[in-house]
């Protein structure tokens, strides 16, 4: 590719993010009567309901931070990044220090659940904000949190399983992947100096546990010890969730220079898109069978706005780590698959939900699930990623 | 339709039932070294896993008491029945005398839930086989259970709701149609004096609050006194869990003679084909949403097996009461794209899951959601009910 093409590709993420995605959501999301941010809406907006999602009052606050911090101190991101944290802090917060999963629109309890991602999602905006902002109060909110969470997500966790863990002890990857996510998170806007042996520690576990290279995939489920439980959960792979990992594990290797960690994650992308692309209709595969066994999830050949976005990134940035010209191919066969069916160019932002023959299932912009999150990352990501090349020499 | 037509549908049914439905479960599902089913297998009968669904465990004993005692009192159908009900009272129950949801091969506990539904098949197995078996004690266990699933499912419910009842008070319309269920076999199998009355109470209760004449449906779940709560969750309609209860209230008015219970039915029945039935591809819609705005489940618009075992049931049931053309028309479409789009020539038995357009999505025959259960009861209700007709004289 030449440097004309990058610096456009570059400049199309800038503006899908400043002139798309951010806009469908700082129009609609922000909630000015009760506080906090609203998800639920249809393909033009239309309001589909008024809970409030937990997770996304820590994620939308997260990505205004981290773009008021990277792109310019815009007033208003860092208002409305604000906006969210005092939500959080006000009505998210249950009387033991976990963080509710659902709230009403004023801010009253529904739904906790038993794991701690709203926590994690907390942890990362309170950390982002104060950096942004520069108020440290923020940041040691986010220690503390931190802190929590490697006491409730570690061996003495106090968190339920979903199975009896005295009969069929296991354990997740979404658990060691989230605590990185925020591990790297923490680091970045605090320099706390422990993130590193922590991260060290759950990329070590991830790799004795969870990845298989003999079945060339990452399993969601394992037993404590990493063995493979044969049952629908035990043989689970999520190709965009291992996706997902890949770019964490290459982001890691090349900020702190280690080879090995890009090359894990460079293995994972590989295995990931050959398990997990659909070469007959395209688009990734929700979930995959390591032994090639049906999946007992009803939507698990339905392709999923998420993925694609992890996908754009890991590809990207594989291509920006080895220079390698079959990435950047991968990357635009992604992009382009992914820009073609999920993209709505009427009323903008990306559809969430499609058939496994890419055709539309639902015109849902926003749901507890789907916010601004996994697409306004990818968008940020990948346009800052290609500033990067375009100022630095290529690769 | 002739009677010789009838005469024919009729036989098919008995034929499914006898010579497909019931061999494929009967030659793979008895487990002799552990006790009890297993249901996880892959069309052409490869087990994908061994961990016990309790339901099944219920609804298998069930189905063979039942046929057993209607078809022939054929001796290894009765011990088959009692061997899923003796692994029951040995292994699925907790100390608290609820039931677990998901136990290992051998028995051990692996999932219990917040809601009763395991009880309720126990009761309907007990309640069969204490019949079939002519042994008063599994008669005497029925009502038992019985009794608590009164008392658990009752205003004075200590069950955990999904959402925090303080703040948003909701009710489901599963627990009044299974506990109506489960009187409607207790009378049928003990004639215990007060089923009619409990009946009456639910009819009216599910009548009052989930019946939305204005909407044309029937809701999944409302407020507890049947306000609609506009959200994702208080607007679905699953249309063939509406027709499901529209052919348990027509049964109910057919056998107590109340011809306001048939009516209900068929209204029900009528508006739920008007709202679910897909007239692109066929088939019935999984989720509706009563403002027809988007449903957020993922599989909404997906093709199961079991609205559509429902609807052959439902439309053939109106068709007998009423003698309505119409009726037998909508069973003979029913019926015939359930055939086409869900059975299995080459292996037998029904596949479970198509995409929207009727394609195969997945190639399971069993998990822990389909088993022997609503596509035999259909057959073995079809064929009967065909039965009384082809003995008395057309209606």
């Amino acid at each position: 590719m030449t440097s004309d093409e990058i610096q456009a590709v570059s400049a199309q993420f800038r503006a899908d993010l400043l002139q798309d995605t951010l806009p469908f959501w700082l129009d609609r999301s922000v909630d000015q009567e009760y506080g906090g941010y609203l998800t639920s809406f249809d393909r033009d907006g239309r309001q589909l309901q008024t809970d409030k999602s937990v997770w996304f009052q820590g994620r939308f606050a997260w990505l205004l931070s981290v773009v008021s911090e990277s792109v310019e101190p815009r007033e208003s991101w860092l208002t409305t990044a604000r906006h969210g944290i005092d939500f959080l802090q006000r009505h998210c917060i249950d009387q033991d220090g976990r963080y509710f999963f659902l709230v009403t629109r004023d801010g009253r309890p529904l739904r906790k659940r038993r794991y701690v991602f709203s926590e994690c999602f907390a942890a990362m905006a309170y950390a982002a904000y104060g950096k942004a902002a520069e108020e440290e109060r923020y940041c040691e909110l986010a220690l503390d949190l931190f802190q929590m969470l490697q006491r409730q997500m570690g061996p003495d966790s106090t968190l339920e399983p979903k199975l009896n863990s005295a009969v069929r002890p296991m354990k997740s990857l979404a658990n060691p992947m989230i605590l990185m996510g925020v591990a790297q998170e923490i680091r970045r806007t605090t320099q706390h100096p422990d993130c590193n042996d922590l991260i060290d520690q759950l990329v070590s576990e991830i790799r004795r546990d969870f990845v298989k290279p003999d079945l060339r995939c990452v399993l969601e489920n394992v037993g404590v010890n990493g063995e493979i439980v044969d049952t629908f959960d035990g043989r689970q792979v999520n190709p965009g969730h291992s996706i997902e990992l890949a770019w964490f594990l290459m982001e890691e290797g090349r900020q702190r220079d280690l080879p090995e960690y890009c090359e894990l994650g460079l293995q994972i992308l590989d295995w990931s898109l050959e398990l997990g692309w659909d070469r007959q209709y395209g688009g990734l595969y929700y979930y995959r069978d390591c032994y090639g066994l049906p999946s007992a999830e009803y939507w698990h050949d339905m392709k999923f706005w998420w993925p694609h976005a992890e996908s754009i990134i890991a590809t990207l940035l594989a291509w920006r780590l080895t220079g390698e010209e079959r990435y950047w191919k991968l990357f635009r066969q992604v992009h382009q698959w992914s820009y073609q069916h999920f993209a709505d160019p009427e009323y903008g932002e990306w559809f969430g939900y499609l058939h496994r023959d890419g055709t539309l299932s639902s015109t849902i912009k926003g749901n507890q699930w789907k916010g601004p999150y996994h697409l306004p990352r990818m968008q940020h990501y990948c346009w800052k990623l290609l500033e990067e090349v375009t100022h630095a020499q290529p690769v």
